[in-house]
């Protein structure tokens, strides 16, 4: 999905992903107790220029005013309700191994507004267990238990190998949105939100940098 | 770091960027026994267009050929190379909770030329201990331990308020790189090479396109 709506301009992918950092700098700025803030300072926070700012914040209705800058709270909260903290996500996560432990007690989760209700796993020593506060169900069950309880969100730290079954389990059971940690594309309807996290990826291109820097 | 040097030309972080899923797909591919392939068969795998992926290939030597399209073999060996995934990279890790865990015994190292050689904590309950084969030691000796051993880089699992210490003590010790965890923009000098992996960003990305489907 390249392009989102919002009202009726369209927003790239790109001015997207710079939310999450604006949203962070403002939390600590506001966790500091710094009111208000202009386009300048926050460039010299975020490394993007004022302009940027000025621009990308300007797409979604212009919130800073001349001379005064930023009010810090009221910014955080529209970017907030931008990203669609104010609302709930139910999730489960597929894989009870470390990487699904990680991802279900991870504290972005609640300031973030999703809730783990449960985790899959194949495992017969794991299913029916409790990990994390979470009972630990027969990866055969999900497809009903998604569809029962409207899940919103499926979260995947399975192996490459059987993440698209797990996938495919879930659209048919109408998720809104994939959160994958396997190291894979995988394939969804457009209908369907797919955000990856390569760890692969990232750590290739440390080792690119690396390498040349190796060579200077 | 925008602008990375191979040979006399400047690649493009971008570009770059696409280089780990080129890979990812070129080590398919040989896994089922494909030997050569045009860039409008990559172009249907990969979702970037056909005219793009020769043009990303041509920034580093043109390995394609007229009517042949690409050797798979070859091309996966000259992005291995490129990659730097042929040179071995000694690595820590801090912060030896259930991240540090994963990380710690991450399967991509070992084919990405990364070694893990010790964790260190703070925690004087783990400080000493042996956790996924790996000895914990006291944080407090890091500076010494990453300067005797000339570690490469050092990853960072701790929560945001450690980090940027934790950052500066890696670069007093002449670390190389840093694969950061700690959701944060870490400030780091120029020469060392900084990759940070945010688990916040991308959930909040994630919200974001689902809150827009809601709005739908």
């Amino acid at each position: 999905m390249n392009l989102a709506k919002q009202g009726n301009t369209k927003v790239s992918d790109i001015v997207i992903r710079r939310l999450p950092k604006y949203h962070r700098y403002l939390t600590d700025l506001l966790d500091k107790g710094v009111d208000r803030i202009s386009s300048q300072e926050l460039s010299g926070l975020t490394g993007f220029t004022a302009s940027q700012i000025r621009q990308d914040l300007n797409n979604f209705g212009g919130f800073g005013q001349q001379g005064y800058g930023y009010n810090v709270k009221a910014l955080r909260m529209e970017i907030s309700k931008i990203l669609g903290i104010d609302q709930v996500y139910t999730a489960v996560v597929v894989g009870a191994g470390r990487l699904g432990s990680v991802i279900s007690t991870y504290e972005g989760f609640k300031e973030s507004g999703f809730k783990i209700m449960a985790m899959f796993d194949k495992n017969e020593e794991k299913i029916g267990k409790v990990k994390d506060n979470l009972e630990i169900y027969d990866i055969d069950d999900l497809e009903d238990y998604v569809r029962d309880h409207q899940i919103d969100v499926g979260i995947i730290t399975v192996p490459k190998e059987g993440s698209q079954k797990i996938a495919d389990t879930f659209v048919k059971a109408g998720i809104k949105g994939i959160w994958n940690f396997a190291p894979t594309d995988l394939v969804v309807p457009d209908h369907v939100v797919l955000e990856s996290v390569r760890l692969n990826d990232s750590l290739l291109t440390l080792s690119y940098y690396l390498s040349m820097d190796k060579d200077d």
